[in-house]
């Protein structure tokens, strides 16, 4: 039976999806571009966007994702220990349903960058299964409730806090699989994606980003359009020994998939440690754009993007799928702002490079992107390694671009792209592995990019309207502290999005211009969605300042290099925003 | 130099108190009364209110009291470690100083209802001594800080944790003294309130509730116009050996001031411990209204309304002082809505009972007030001691009112009144004292009034215009949850009141009907106040559900009768709002 109820349900779920009423995913729908059709509020009237309602979840880790919304329920996700709330929107002063659950406290000492958590994911019902939200607990375990009533339906261990592998990304459905990834590349955990059955958490496939070939879902036309990407064995051959048992490459960002491809497409994260003379290879399949058959787990294509990162550039970055001419010609894409300070565009059927823009015209480690081969090309003066002490590093380890969901205008084609501006000053050490602690091997110093405040520490991020096909950007404006959480655009003309400091604000986005903001409670680093209920559009954002940038605030750290790097960089947040763990929801009413 | 830069200072806090623009005490003026005379929102725009701005404090404990507005700038209060943040309101998105105490942690386990603080104090200079902000500390220290830059200036410890002592009340100055309460009768603390000089922190006056006269400040002429209310002795005569030294009559909760008169009134709390057996006599003056000259703290008449309490029935609720025609005869009078199920009248001067009204007629622990003597006559079927359990008792333990502010409108001589409608069932027993213990004695259940929804553990609260000349209620409506923070009364016709769950509420102060109302982050158990800035009337009130009543959400607790009984009454609560803890502040525009 699983064939057609599984067929049922991804119809279902794709048709909730193409809604305004409904918000059943991370992005909106499986394109992840996070675009809304709904032009109620607009360029004209948005000055008037006010508070309609708000809700508090009583937790104060940073607030990641964004709700869903489903058949006027709306479900709430939270920093750990990631307590679910259902609220009934035709009274949303009420909880309908919550879920508490009772975790090991262990799991937050080896989180690496604040008790974050990205989201929720709805399953429609099929089959015996009824409908379900699956959430994934910092603990490692993913949990299924009844969409009813918030009752357990299933539960299973994905990850192993032990060995240091923590869970934050946000689950993903597709057909009646749901997807699950990984954490704790900064703890030499090996990255690996899996995809349970949505009836009862079995599992279907178990994928890794290092490793045999068969362990990584590699097969023989895997590559086949782009051999020069690797091929065969290179998961065992690009480490040292047995390097790749603690070789890293998890995943803790986001997907997206494309139905009649049937392919997947999410990032590997960072090679395991940092310091990279204690790994020396191309580490792959870590730092990887993956294309996985979504029935068996099988890679179809993966390009490595940064072969043998000196910088913690880890890959997992939002992919969008977009299907636009470029040079003239109807192609299939996704496009991928990655932390390395480039944004890739492929062609999502095979793998090929299109595009290889840099994010901003700061980034120094590159001089620029071998089309031919995909190989970046380095200036080893911002390289890292054991004799040479890196100053100046644009980007800096949190990337140019990193856990944001971005989202896609596909009436303009512009990607609205949530950008970090931070550079810094890297120092190797090496270091002993010793399952579930830190191997990191690296002391950071992070500061504004040039174009920022570096006396003050202000100007640490950007908005940027990107042009594919142009490789060009429509417009660019400079922010205090970074919008780490990512964009919402609409039909209305409008791109939303929430800062570390805790504006939410909507821009033209054609043109970029400043439309409208309002202080939330404190920071956000979740991303805004918006939904009709009774015939009104809401736009909603999580407030809740944390995340890695967060780290001196949620854990009142003072030396600048302690969060990896982060306080430092982010030491005047502070006098901006405090911690707050909640929900706003906005309308024009 | 004392005595002239003293009157000048209290000048200018008179001065500023009386303006749109500032808001630099409890209760808005030595009155007390929380009444604006701003009519910008009122009746007929009120429905338009909207949020202007937030923030959040980063803590989750309960947040009760209300911001203080001082020339531009608003200084925050908040919980537990009582952070004050300081915000200039040109600029509200950034904070202008924080101070952020570091508190021994051992003040959580003696602190009895949650780690609320009910507010600052703002002295505005005077002498040598620049403007300060005086905070209270859970931990018992009392913090003066510059009003510039947040720096301390001095410090003082009024409070001994160690004892169970600990501090909750909002400082208090008048002239150059602020005067500090105590918290900590559930865990036999002898109470007292104590003058400091603003200057440096020194002592100048401390009196206690119990014990010896010179140290409850007892002279000869002590309550000479009512005689019958006791005179001296009596604080060690009622009361069996040594019990007076652990015996209660704490003041946590607020403070009026009478310039004219030179006195500052304030109640005193329960005598502990709540066992009544434990401590034979009327346990002077523990439950009084007093009246103390506030340059020597001498008390000029001391009103006991519960002698020998056997509920709880703490003394220290909100003391209102309006100048009204009392059967046409012009008065100075005081008003006490008491948490023994009376609100009483006084005339100020000289402490006669000029009413004592039920403030429902749901009370049942009393027939009536003896007018004469002042005492309230029993129904023994209601009473508690050991060899009776007693049920379906009205009020409980948290009283028909708790700690709630109220408001006063002077124009229509009516007071808005926060009201618990709350029942419980009783059951004494025996323990012995040990410092730093709680000292009880009771188990309680609690459940809504007989006007509520018994079944389902709603309709907890009411909200009453109260006419003190007729002794009428000119209207009440019943609350889910109770106002458990108190009113704000305004000019434009207007009550507001936050409600446990979370609803912030405007009424048509004439009738009672509902004008507006906005779904908060969490539930709110401050007070409401309102301010000017830059011409544009703004509404504030603090979100962070917590204090007695939200005790089993704040520590997660699921025996009814945890919590002193809270736990049970308020199981609901849980299903409306969870924590939080922040700002918000409304506009019109
Ligand atoms: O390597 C990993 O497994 C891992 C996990 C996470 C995470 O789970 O949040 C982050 C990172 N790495 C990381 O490199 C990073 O920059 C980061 C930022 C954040 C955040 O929520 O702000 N999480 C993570
Ligand atoms: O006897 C005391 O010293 C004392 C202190 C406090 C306090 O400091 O908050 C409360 C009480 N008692 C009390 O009886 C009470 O009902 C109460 C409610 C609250 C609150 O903040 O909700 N505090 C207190």
């Amino acid at each position: 039976f699983l064939g057609s109820s599984a067929a049922v349900a991804n119809d279902k779920l794709i048709e909730l999806s193409k809604s305004n009423e409904n918000y059943v995913m991370p992005g909106k729908d499986y394109t992840s571009d996070n675009y809304s059709k709904m032009d109620q509020i607009n360029t004209k009237n948005v000055k008037d966007l006010r508070v309609s309602w708000t809700f508090s979840t009583g937790l104060l880790n940073g607030h990641e994702g964004t709700p869903l919304v489903v058949d006027g329920v709306m479900y709430i996700n939270s920093s750990f220990p990631n307590n679910v709330y259902a609220l009934d929107l035709d009274n949303p002063g009420k909880i309908k349903w919550q879920y508490k659950p009772k975790q090991d406290p262990a799991a937050r000492s080896v989180a690496c960058c604040d008790l974050v958590n990205r989201g929720l994911a709805y399953f429609p019902g099929g089959g015996d299964t009824p409908a379900l939200i699956i959430n994934n607990q910092l603990d490692g375990n993913v949990v299924a409730l009844k969409a009813e009533d918030g009752s357990l339906y299933w539960k299973v261990e994905n990850s192993d806090i032990k060995v240091g592998s923590t869970l934050t990304v946000a689950p993903y459905v597709v057909k009646d699989m749901v997807i699950v990834g990984s954490s704790g590349a900064e703890l030499g955990v090996r990255g690996y994606a899996t995809a349970y059955s949505v009836h009862d958490g079995g599992q279907v496939w178990r994928m890794y980003a290092t490793g045999p070939d068969e362990e990584i879902g590699i097969g023989d036309d895997f590559n086949s359009a782009n051999p020069q990407y690797g091929q065969k064995g290179l998961g065992l051959a690009t480490w040292e020994g047995d390097a790749w048992k603690i070789g890293g490459g998890t995943n803790w960002g986001w997907y997206a998939y494309d139905p009649d491809l049937n392919l997947i497409y999410y990032g590997s994260g960072n090679p395991s440690p940092w310091n990279e003379t204690m790994r020396p290879g191309d580490n792959k399949w870590t730092m990887t754009i993956m294309a996985r058959d979504v029935d068996n787990g099988e890679l179809k294509f993966g390009y490595q993007k940064t072969p043998h990162d000196e910088w913690d550039y880890a890959g997992v970055n939002v992919i969008m799928l977009s299907d636009q001419q470029i040079e003239g010609k109807d192609m299939k894409l996704l496009t991928h702002p990655d932390r390395n300070g480039i944004i890739y565009t492929l062609d999502r059927t095979n793998g090929d490079l299109v595009r290889a823009d840099f994010l901003d015209d700061t980034v120094n480690v590159w001089t620029h992107v071998d089309m031919e081969t995909g190989i970046p090309v380095r200036d080893p003066e911002y390289g890292t390694r054991m004799d040479h002490k890196g100053t100046d590093i644009c980007p800096s380890a949190m990337g140019y671009h990193d856990q944001a969901h971005d989202s896609y205008d596909p009436e303009k084609e512009l990607f609205y792209l949530a950008i970090n501006h931070i550079c810094m000053d890297w120092e190797p050490f090496m270091l002993p592995y010793r399952a579930g602690q830190f191997f990191v091997g690296a002391t950071l110093s992070m500061y504004p990019g040039p174009k920022g405040d570096r006396q003050n520490y202000l100007g640490l991020g950007q908005v940027k309207a990107y042009d594919a096909d142009s490789s060009s950007y429509k417009w660019s404006v400079m922010e205090r502290f970074a919008a780490w959480g990512g964009t919402l655009a609409t039909a209305g003309d409008l791109v939303f999005y929430g800062t570390l400091d805790g504006y939410f604000k909507a821009r033209n986005s054609e043109t970029g211009e400043l439309l409208w903001k309002f202080k939330m409670p404190s920071g956000a680093i979740g991303y805004p969605m918006t939904y009709e209920h009774n015939g009104t559009q809401y736009v909603a954002l999580y407030y809740g300042v944390g995340g890695w940038p967060g780290v001196g605030l949620v854990f009142d750290l003072d030396d600048p290099t302690a969060g990896l790097g982060a306080v430092g960089a982010f030491r005047e947040l502070q006098n901006w925003t405090q911690q707050g763990g909640g929900l706003l929801v906005f309308s024009l009413d």
